[in-house]
């Protein structure tokens, strides 16, 4: 197809009304699409439907230590789920606190106790002028809600293929000691679908910090949301490769059930050092008795063992599969050669990103909404909203069914056509 | 039964030999009893056994707005939750935020917000040079926890036989700025028993706190765990009190399904005025996606609605009553009229509350341990473990079987009075 940036104003205009015409039709269909969220289908949800008979009132609710899990205690996750996610998670069952059915709200509490009460003995960051996070963007607009509700001052590092630009980053940690984290998606990040290199891990783990209260916020969302069964990304284990460096302290790994049982009812974990995992259960200690063992129990007898999760995210990537697929393939027959945008196919995870010409995203995505498909806010994957180049969309192809995506994704590109003539004829 | 405090040092003495003997009879049995925490015990945990299966495979998963409960959203619970819930509460659903598994978690993190960013506005608490709380005493020992946690200063008001006592407490409020909040339990105290009075209700209303951020912290733990059907204590309803004095914003009401469906697997939620849940809504949208709704879901369609609440109640008050009434006929039998020790018989709620004469409390503790019968840590129930007097001690009557906790209690007057003869024998 024929590059529009080599087009004629007249081609343009041409263009123009053809594109004008197409999406109108399109807006006359009456459309109402969601691809604004990574939220599992219906289909997916149904994988897990017999984990709601798996606890019955004839079952022993005792976990493997003799503990009733209907009553209070345990503070830190029955043993069997801390060898489950554990497992997921790569690291010793030793090294595992079970939280509730939300790995965000364990990041939150993470930074929020750190504001109060700093990190292994340092100043509280509340108490600090000036606390910086840096953020690899594009990115996950919760990790960024949560530094901005905290007053953290957040520091954009580009993405590469391999990861956060880490000359960057190196440069920002060893020398500022304000900068006391970093939101890490290693593996098929939100929204790229890029998995760090063992060199990006290594130089992560020999990190040497201004801060000593330094710490990656390593959000392993997608440790085991693969697509493809013969082609799957592997990042080399963070905690490991932090011991070994001498920076045994230095990592948060954070992980949920969340898109492999259900959502909103799902057990979430961090996994860390030692002397972390004392300090936060010192504060757990204050904040709960325990959390849920009952849904713990729920997905282990569901589960049984990471055999059990890894057959079962088999199942969600056949339904995923072909839906990242027709997006993919849409964009590259509507899109391929135009020189309007450019996207990457991810190997696993729950977006695909697209980046438009400089200055057209907003446009992008408020014309897809206009015509009822409501995508992802534009500038969403970077903090404070604020996409410098205004390019990036997420694209989130899992809750549509395959039809409305082809739909949605169709419109999509017409969309980005339309906006990138316009955007073409203003600079003509 | 003649009083120990009009006994010669002879009588003393040879009282002293007896009860030696008796204590030393009780250590050879070898018991190992636990009457540390207001734990349900597993006969009642069996009442709700069948909500183990009340949600099926085959079950239709959304609720009342047609919401999937499987999959992300709802941030502040699903509707039919915050009707039940909301009724347990005596407000309206539309005062309700339903939270996750834990009501102290809803507590902590409401005290953590304000630290971090005040309350509707004010100066976030940590930056300020001093905060403190008014901690009515004896009273839980996890709320002491959670402000001694965030370096809250707490201030010790006794308890009367209408709650708190006001004229400190009004004389702090309204003189102090730096007095931010009282931890309450409103009903069934822990571990009096005691119910505030209406006039304590209307008193605490109508503050007029010299600090506009002030909060009553009112923990509505026990509002449906009444021992007796005939004769119940009825708490006036502190959020319209509040409306009504013109204070609407005063207060957090908390409450739990923790002792009434599964403590470590119910769901809990906070009321308050319209304002303070905008407040609380716009750190919970930053802090999770939502919390587990299927769990809401499987409680509401269990309990159905308040009547059923209740008739569930009345099951547990039928396991409860026997063992309360046990404890307390032992300490009469046992201790009436020897004025070594006074004692409260509750109408509701987990807890006796006992007090020895001055600075036996902790002796009593040890032996009563000694002997393999675990109490709450004597000072517990007063802020930093520091039982002024050293007289209180919690008696949890729920999780032995009835014949265990006969002997425990036994065990314990024994104590009681071994304890006490040598205070006195020392005084002598």
């Amino acid at each position: 197809m024929k590059s529009y940036k080599s087009m004629s104003k007249e081609e343009l205009e041409t263009l123009k009304s053809e594109l004008e015409k197409e999406y109108n039709d399109f807006k006359a269909q009456g459309l109402k699409l969601d691809m604004s969220r990574g939220k599992p289908s219906e289909e997916q949800l149904d994988l897990s439907m017999e984990m709601m008979d798996i606890l019955s009132s004839h079952d022993d609710l005792r976990c493997s230590t003799g503990v009733d899990c209907r009553n209070y205690g345990v503070l830190d996750g029955i043993p069997e789920a801390k060898e489950l996610l554990g497992a997921m998670c790569e690291v010793d069952a030793d090294k595992i606190i079970i939280y509730g059915n939300s790995s965000l709200n364990v990041m939150y509490d993470t930074v929020a106790r750190a504001m109060t009460h700093g990190v292994l003995g340092s100043t509280p960051w509340g108490k600090l002028d000036k606390v910086k996070f840096l953020c690899p963007v594009p990115g996950y607009d919760r990790h960024f809600a949560i530094t901005e509700f905290f007053g953290i001052e957040m520091i954009n590092i580009p993405m590469t293929m391999e990861g956060p630009d880490m000359d960057l980053v190196e440069k920002y940690v060893s020398e500022d000691p304000a900068v006391k984290g970093i939101w890490c998606v290693p593996k098929y990040s939100n929204p790229q679908g890029i998995s760090y290199s063992d060199e990006t891990v290594r130089r992560f783990a020999r990190l040497k910090p201004a801060a000593k209260d330094f710490r990656l916020f390593w959000d392993n969302a997608y440790s085991v949301h693969h697509l493809y069964d013969d082609d799957q990304d592997v990042v080399l284990e963070i905690l490991e490769e932090c011991e070994k460096a001498g920076n045994p302290d230095m990592v948060y790994k954070f992980t949920s059930t969340s898109k492999i049982s259900f959502p909103g009812s799902g057990i979430a974990a961090i996994a860390t050092s030692k002397n972390n995992l004392e300090e936060i259960k010192k504060q757990l200690f204050i904040q709960t008795i325990g959390h849920d063992k009952l849904n713990q129990l729920r997905h282990v007898r569901f589960f049984k063992d990471i055999d059990g999760i890894h057959a079962h995210m088999r199942k969600h990537a056949a339904i995923l599969r072909p839906k990242f697929e027709a997006v993919i393939d849409i964009l590259e027959a509507e899109l391929g050669g135009l020189e309007i945008g450019s996207w990457i196919k991810p190997k696993g995870g729950y977006f695909i990103s697209f980046d438009s010409m400089d200055g057209c995203a907003k446009a992008i995505v408020a014309k897809a909404k206009e015509a009822g498909v409501v995508m992802t806010g534009a500038g969403a994957t970077y903090p404070y909203g604020k996409d410098p180049h205004d390019s990036n969309i997420r694209i989130a192809p899992s809750f549509p069914t395959l039809d409305e995506l082809k739909l949605a994704a169709k419109l999509f590109t017409v969309c980005v056509k339309l906006v990138s003539v316009e955007k073409l004829l203003e600079q003509a």
